[in-house]
């Protein structure tokens, strides 16, 4: 039952959340022991307007 | 002031929300003895393709 | 594989716990279809002194 | 690296997100003494239909 | 109702937090328009060994 | 700025966060292509007391 929450900017594509799910979950899987089943991640995509980092908007870095 | 998170997979109907919001309000109030008013929930719809169990997205589930 | 995050503020009994892991699972698998067996719930015991409303600390509040 | 993560119901203008980043990560930098290039924020616009208050949907709190 | 988790390395003092609680409220409540007494915080204290920055925990940060 | 949240029961070792905050850093920067240095992770270490699944808590589970 571990819980994963990955917060990105931006969107990802099908493959790459594909890849993440199944890294993610074998590294947590490995290092404590737990199964891969009982893993659940979730990702989400966030604009780039919603994120600061700074105290400036991702999308206004300079 | 107890604040609660819900996060499904695809999205609910209004009806749903609302039974949800009322039923899990009830609950915690009456086991907690705080006021129902002081509650606070969020519900999270993601899409299946942004969850993951087992190191594979929901929507790939065999 | 509804996630459930619940924050109070204090602390719960064990009693309290299992009554509201039981009644908020109840509620979400009723009104979602999901199977119990899905539903994961995590329940944050926080110190008062660490939740704010109103800009108070919750244990200054008039 | 201080964390904070904003949910608000419904959406906030470009202009107001860009004075709460700034805002917040003032506040947290000053009292923290963190370097403000080191806080992150997130924030998450819900409509007011996926929040609720002492168990009502917000858009319908009378 | 906007709701704000702030997760932070080490531990506040009170001091701080009060004043955290009281500056981030006060931006959010002037940007958003919404009423102070409606805005919710809760600071979260981690210990810098279950931080990580770069792949590396945050006590371990050269 | 990818954030990661990873919450399990019970505790992990210094040597198990190590590994979870490397492996799973590398693992999300080769997909998205973002740097390390980027990825802020928090590990929470909660109870077993305090997690349920299938509306029982996680240490009654048979």
């Amino acid at each position: 039952m571990p819980y994963v929450s990955i917060r990105v900017a931006g969107t990802l594509t099908r493959k790459q959340k594909k890849k993440i799910a199944k890294g993610v979950t074998q590294v947590i899987a490995q290092e404590t022991g737990k199964p891969e089943s009982s893993i659940l991640i979730f990702i989400d995509e966030n604009q780039a307007e919603n994120i600061a980092k700074g105290g400036e908007l991702l999308d206004e870095q300079s």
